[in-house]
């Protein structure tokens, strides 16, 4: 099934999108307005995150835009009420910046997502939510593909608060009785994605230094292997895991059967613009400290539980990400 | 070798324990002061907490008490430093209120815990560090008796956020060096343990139950299992963890070679008290969606590797528990 036939249920539905303006939110957020859905996206606009106004361009006026943080639980506690579906998305997605300053990080993975529940709680109990988490919290793998009953053993702060976000999630449900899905996301990629800095992915920093003609830099020996899943999988993983029929309390990885070293990776990419340049570089002693070393994940509970599986190949899905950014790479730079 | 015997080697040396005027705490600031250590206690003497100036009763001129909140991050960064051994035990420990105020709990066993390791890391990266964890971050047992290696898999908030406040520590070992290591501690009870409620342990109630001629109500059938460590037994494991030989990284669980439930543990007070009596009632609703059922400890890592087991039975502690209480009650109701 097409993003677009997943998200015909959701036509006439209310739903709200946290890190509405940011990567996956807004292009989840295009699905929605499509489909005919009631979509609210509320989004911070701190300048070093996701959020960019440029990700709504041509559905401005369908969607209801609410800047405001999700720490802020007022806003929030009023923004929750009568929706049907809530995707909560809105995170510090930055490895280092969670090192150099781990209370921002704090507030917003681990606060922040007591106060959506907690208003959800009082204010919205039937609601359905599904929360985005992150192959992070596996920690470096002690054995591969990861399933969801690998280890949970972040090495970063951000690691540690995402993992307390999502755990809140399944108490909530647990305790509550809240209708909450989890989905552990792996380097999505693809249209939208912050390609400023490596913040929300180093794939986004890389296609705008090749775009750019500056040379990609891979730490270490580039032999690490990684899985990467394009932003319309993503979209749709969230829109599966928000059906009204899909089972509460559950968590699911997403995946890809692709697993490229980050060298394959970036000649890939060179092929496919055409041109550029890459090497590899010592690792920089702060990344190494936090480094993963090889990831891939295995996602056949979502595939057989919610029949979710990859659409996009890798190539497919990079030839589309670079499409994007030479067309409006200026908004994203 | 008895608490007296480990303490020694702290003596002259300096010593911060934060919850100093708790429980544990104070109970380790004894040992500390009979060896000539130097003994800082930082405690926030909230009063819903463990910290009570009876419990340094006789030794208060003998340690330095600064009352601040480990939420104070300034007042944190002047305390850590030219500190040989922070005993970091300062915690809010109540399952239900950390259900009924997430909040609080998170700004105490997540924020403080990252200010407490961010003060030390930028003022005292040398510091020896011991931090207070919990049984209770496994949630219900998969398998008894509960190794270190157990699913981490918490049932409560208080639950998550300590998951979070102990991975801080390990992961500020990991990336940064310092010297952290982690006791999980199971229903630690014994002389100065809070009794005017359940919310540092059910024994404390029950003990003030009893010595007040109350009656005791076990939740459920009685038949839950749980180990027990006294006071004195956690103390040496602290001083242990201590020891500049002992490993940095490493994780103990304590725990006990006798496993009663409840119901026994019931009957073994209204005997050694030569009266009293139980009941038991059915769950309270708010109690019954946290509740672990049986759950007991292998301290097998702890004995083997640095020589800590449990020297006080069940009853002998429980005698001097009573005893302590019934002498000094008046200052703990």
């Amino acid at each position: 099934m097409t993003v677009a036939d997943l998200a015909e249920p959701f036509g006439g539905r209310r739903t709200l999108i946290t890190g509405g303006l940011g990567f996956i939110g807004s292009n989840l957020a295009r699905a929605l307005v499509v489909a005919g859905a009631d979509v609210t996206l509320v989004d911070s606009l701190v300048p070093a995150y996701g959020g960019n106004l440029h990700n709504i361009a041509g559905i401005e006026h369908q969607v209801h835009v609410n800047v405001s943080d999700v720490r802020d639980e007022h806003s929030l506690r009023h923004l929750v009420r009568d929706q049907d579906v809530i995707f909560n998305l809105a995170g510090q997605t930055s490895h280092l910046d969670s090192m150099r300053d781990p209370y921002t990080d704090l507030e917003i993975n681990c606060r922040a997502q007591l106060s959506i529940l907690e208003a959800c709680r009082a204010g919205n109990p039937q609601v359905k939510i599904v929360f985005a988490s992150t192959r992070q919290i596996y920690g470096r793998p002690v054995r591969l593909p990861v399933d969801e009953s690998h280890p949970i053993a972040p090495v970063d702060v951000n690691g540690v608060n995402k993992t307390a976000g999502e755990w809140y999630h399944l108490l909530y449900g647990e305790v509550y009785g809240l209708r909450v899905s989890v989905l552990r996301l792996t380097n999505t990629y693809g249209p939208r994605m912050r390609v400023k800095d490596a913040r929300q992915t180093f794939l986004g920093i890389w296609l705008k230094l090749l775009l750019t003609g500056e040379e990609i830099q891979i730490y270490g020996n580039g032999e690490q292997r990684r899985d990467f899943t394009f932003v319309d999988d993503a979209v749709a993983a969230f829109l599966l895991a928000a059906d009204e029929e899909a089972p509460a309390g559950a968590v699911y990885n997403l995946g890809h059967p692709q697993h490229v070293s980050l060298r394959e990776l970036a000649e890939l990419l060179v092929e496919l613009n055409g041109g550029g340049s890459f090497r590899t570089i010592p690792f920089p002693a702060d990344r190494k400290a936090i480094d993963i070393g090889d990831f891939y994940a295995d996602y056949s509970k979502l595939e057989r539980e919610l029949g979710w599986s990859p659409r996009v190949p890798l190539r497919e899905g990079l030839e589309r990400s670079l499409a994007f950014y030479r067309d409006e790479g200026e908004h994203y730079w």
